[in-house]
């Protein structure tokens, strides 16, 4: 059965099918592989240049207010944003900080005060900015930020200051070379009061670029990828603000330094001026998503095309993709790499309802119901898209050997470029350890709710569950097949069950009378994050069945069921330990996943290039020497001599 | 208990202190670190001019004949080689390349016409050299080469010929900038017979440094890394070099083109040549190593210093190394590291016992024996330590967040130059198949030497074995403890020899008539890579607990043992599917194999500064902003404000 890639490019399509073809369109022909040999100051000036030149292209506007000139799409920019991954990740980068977190930042915590001055401007590329949150000493833990802002009444004005070394902003892209202002976070002071962290608009440099009086500005200087964007470091002192550039729809100071704030909670506060950021995870996930799109479209292509050794029957030089091995490195990346663009564009688009322009809007409970999930699936999805990114992209490299490791074969600097993306937009694990935390506060409140009938059942349900553990029962009562999409889906939901069920035991201890609340946590902590992934693995496979359901073509549903069959096996198999641990899988069905995979990857084999094919990767952003093969095949080496190689002597064993 | 450093650093520095002790001494205080921002042609003038700084300290020459003024010291050379890997690899490659591959080639495959002529000039960096064998299209498949040299009686020269686009050697260090001679390997034909792969001296660039007659030289451009090495591509066009140029340790060829060779067998003769240079993929072990090494310092000194997020009992901010998953991040992979550290110490050490100049050797079947282990043994131990060194740091990187991603703490370039580790000197997944069928040739011969009773014996074990799996009677049978060292070891041979008879049965399906020998290959290809991968894992477990067991002081020997028991551990867990499915452990013990494995990581913390500074790198190579936490401490920062995360209501669990 033969699909078309124009079919299962519509299918991956999905919502934004058109602005990925405007996206195409516009920037598939423009040359985005910048020369591997620039300097770091050619770079960044080449990036600034098509950072003007996407700005010209209005694109960036789709995300914002439309009172403003923008084009209210929020779906729609960040799917182009990510589409800047089949290009240049230095661009995506400079422009996720441009619009998405120094323009995003304004456009949420500020009101129409800063909206006015200078949406426009930003939008439209004149004033550019930067995002400067995390500071030497405080990456992760952004509630504990040093820098204050401390309101004089009497001139009534911030005071921004950088008390220590550690308090100095780090790694803030535009700073090193191009921003003229900052969204600067810093712990709010009133009245000797601390409020907790909030946002201030801080001009860094005159027009001219000179910095601005007390601000010093320092340069991160090369970097692993991405130095086409302007990494640097701000400290401020004592430097002076108006009150008015305070960020103020969360909270506001008075002309008297009284503080005022609809959110009464601190903590709630600052997790709600966090949350409306989440649009920098979600796109870093979209982001992650299509470099490694790319990177699989290079090394299946090639794979595709070389060959090397000779099949000791035919004497015909094998191509290397037919080699099992290879497809193992490759193919279940592949399918990994569909289930995360679906999972992606479920986020996408939920993030997109819930944060329209004008629309009706869910309010109340339900509204923050609703963020609070989009949260803590952007958080999960962006680990795991993000670590997913820099295993495969690292597993083309090599499998493209040589060839993948010279510039010119795109390869080293997608793996350069994305490398960060694991610790930037929130560390990875810490992400995951969010993921678990709202898990168990869920989990808490749905035992919580049961009356003392349920939590009795509950309990006896836990006790069953383990001595079915011990016995073998689980296994014995599910005698599924491996490749069934229900039985499949069976395994992933008990084992986020079962660890999030122990995680929770776990951690009741840590409220026993004199428990060292700590080191209950950090004894339970990597069991935390295997729950926390457990999680993410199983809505990932949801998105990816819901697709499917929706394919209209039984063809194009057909390969795409396969697709998503090598996923889930391969996720069943990469965990095959806990399942049979724990009773769910006997040792004969673990080792079933393990031989399904292998049957799936040659079922999968003569439509890998059809698969990556449907990603409509602009083939102006992928054509290197690397996929020289495919235009001049030479005709199967066919090697008239025998092979060399002494013959293992099978026959004596036994 | 407390241990020394310095004492451990002995352990480490084990048969070639003294050459470890002169390297620290003498390159130690050279500033290795090139500026990350340099151009690629000036990377590449101060490597070359690092490279002469090098032949004017003479370490090269240790591992020359001393009869042309060598220093007869294989092991001494390859592990000063491996201690540049702290410093500079882009050195350290191209000195690889200049004295291992070139000035190595001429040494073994060459005679005295050829060292009395060159060997000097190799040594001391007056003639920089070429080492041309891998193919555009043949890279792994050394013996399809298709470069000819085809003997011409008439003129009594070789003619050197690249016949198609396929044929030009590539990615060729020392060929786009510095060779003025390369060892190429060729085709040799003959009276219009081919004979095999060969390797001869052709001269590439005349003194001024243009490219001879008929030689066209290209340049591979910037890589992921290793910028310092100019790597290039060869073609030839019928060029001419005298019949002398033939490096003829291993075959000659007569004045009127008559073909002779001590080795009969053509494929034994092609194995033996390149048996000799399995210096170089020894070499590249030892690089990964010590790459490895520096970038765990980074990590872990780091790791030791860094505060991130509040006890939420004391207020105070905790040191990142003491959460658990952080400490699960590096802590094994530490353990790893010591353990390929010892597997790589005793490689050099037999490998120098074998090479040894002038020295009354083993030969004969004896010799032939040593070699093929030895051979094998390099092959595993490359394909894992450069693996390892790819993922540690990778997650080195990953632990030091944004700064790790700084050029000027050092990371991304370890990174990047370690890259192509795993795929040069031998792909790794091609050494590894290399492996797997060694051992099956060694299986074969073992069972083949059975009398029928020893057969019928091994049948049964077989029969038996597959019993005690279904029933799960070698679990109940074998009660250890994981932690113990003996069980550890039963648990690492038994998967070895499972595997490996497992795999044997498989290949055996290839011999029976009509067979697919391709499709059986190929359907049991990812077995044998996990037969190979066991076998080196288990040589690697006994290379450590000897270097253990060697130790005098009860306290360096105490501590190294717990860094052992992680090490193995850390393999069982990994594999702990294995050996659930297998019967070899109950589901319980191998959850037992996880919390030792975090036990353990508890334990080792407080010597993990220790740990790290016993490999004895130079501080001015690792000296890097990274490292400021230590000379700067802060005093912990104590939050007087409760924090302010919402607290999980675990008290409504159950």
């Amino acid at each position: 059965m033969t699909v078309d890639a124009r079919e299962l490019q519509r299918v991956l399509d999905g919502r934004w099918a058109d602005v990925r073809a405007d996206v195409r369109a516009q920037l598939g022909t423009l040359a985005l592989n910048p020369d591997p040999g620039l300097s770091t100051e050619e770079y960044r000036e080449l990036t600034t240049a098509n950072l003007r030149l996407l700005a010209e292209s209005r694109r960036p506007h789709l995300g914002f207010d439309p009172a403003y000139g923008g084009g209210g799409d929020v779906g729609g920019v960040v799917t182009a944003f990510a589409a800047l991954g089949y290009g240049d990740l230095s661009l995506l980068v400079k422009a996720g900080v441009q619009w998405g977190l120094f323009g995003g930042a304004v456009q949420v915590l500020g009101t129409s005060r800063h909206h006015d001055k200078h949406l426009r401007a930003i939008m439209d590329g004149e004033l550019l900015g930067c995002f400067a949150m995390t500071e030497t000493g405080h990456g992760s833990d952004v509630q504990h930020l040093r820098t204050t802002a401390t309101y004089d009444p009497a001139a009534q004005e911030f005071e921004i200051h950088t008390p220590d070394a550690g308090a100095r902003k780090d790694y803030i892209g535009n700073a090193a070379r191009d921003g003229r202002m900052a969204v600067v976070f810093a712990q709010l002071i009133t009245g000797g009061t601390s409020h907790g962290v909030h946002a201030l608009l801080v001009p860094i440099r005159a027009e001219d670029g000179t910095p601005m009086p007390g601000v010093t500005i320092g340069d991160c200087g090369r970097k692993a990828g991405l130095n086409g964007v302007d990494n640097g470091r701000l400290s401020f002192d004592h430097v002076r603000v108006p009150r008015e550039n305070l960020l103020n729809h969360f909270a506001d100071v008075a002309e008297d330094g009284t503080y005022s704030s609809p959110i009464e909670s601190s903590s709630r506060r600052f997790f709600t001026m966090l949350g409306t950021l989440v649009r920098g995870r979600i796109s870093v996930a979209g982001g992650a998503g299509t470099a490694t799109q790319k990177a699989l479209a290079l090394a299946i292509r090639y794979g595709a095309t070389r060959r090397q050794f000779a099949d000791p029957s035919t004497g015909e030089e094998v191509v290397v993709l037919d080699y099992l091995v290879h497809q193992r490195k490759l193919l279940p990346a592949l399918a990994t790499t569909y289930a995360l663009h679906f999972a992606q564009g479920d986020l996408v688009s939920d993030m997109h309802d819930l944060q329209s322009f004008g629309e009706e809007q869910a309010s109340g409970t339900d509204a923050e119901e609703l963020q609070r999930d989009l949260e803590t699936r952007a958080a999960g999805i962006k680990a795991v898209a993000t670590w997913h990114a820099t295993a495969t992209i690292q597993t083309c490299r090599e499998a493209c050997g040589g060839a993948g490791y010279l510039a010119e074969n795109l390869l080293p600097q997608l793996k350069a470029d994305t490398d960060v993306f694991t610790t930037f937009e929130g560390d990875n694990t810490v992400l995951l350890q969010l993921v678990a935390k709202t898990l168990l506060s869920d989990y808490a409140r749905r035992i919580g709710k049961l009356d003392l009938a349920g939590k009795a059942r509950f309990a006896a349900d836990l006790v069953a569950g383990s001595v079915a553990e011990r016995t073998g029962l689980r296994a014995v009562l599910r005698r599924g097949d491996v490749r069934d999409r229900s039985y499949q889906r069976w395994l992933l939901v008990e084992r986020e069950e079962h660890l999030l069920a122990a995680a929770a035991r776990r951690m009741r201890r840590a409220l026993s009378p004199g428990a060292d609340q700590f080191a209950v946590f950090n004894g339970a902590q990597d069991h935390l994050l295997v729950a926390a992934r457990a999680h993410v693995d199983r809505i990932v496979f949801d998105a990816f069945a819901a697709a499917v359901d929706r394919v209209d073509s039984p063809a194009v549903r057909g390969l795409l069921d396969q697709v998503r069959g090598l996923h889930a096996l391969s996720v069943i198999e990469a965990d095959r330990a806990f399942f049979v641990e724990h009773g769910y899988l006997t040792p004969g069905r673990a080792k079933a996943a393990t031989q399904a995979v292998n049957a799936l990857c040659g079922t999968l084999r003569p439509h890998a290039r059809t698969l990556v094919t449907a990603f409509g990767i602009p083939e102006a952003w992928i054509d290197c020497p690397l996929l020289d093969g495919e235009r001049n095949p030479e005709a199967p080496a066919t090697d008239p001599t025998p092979s060399h190689e002494e013959p293992t002597d099978l026959a004596a064993v036994g």
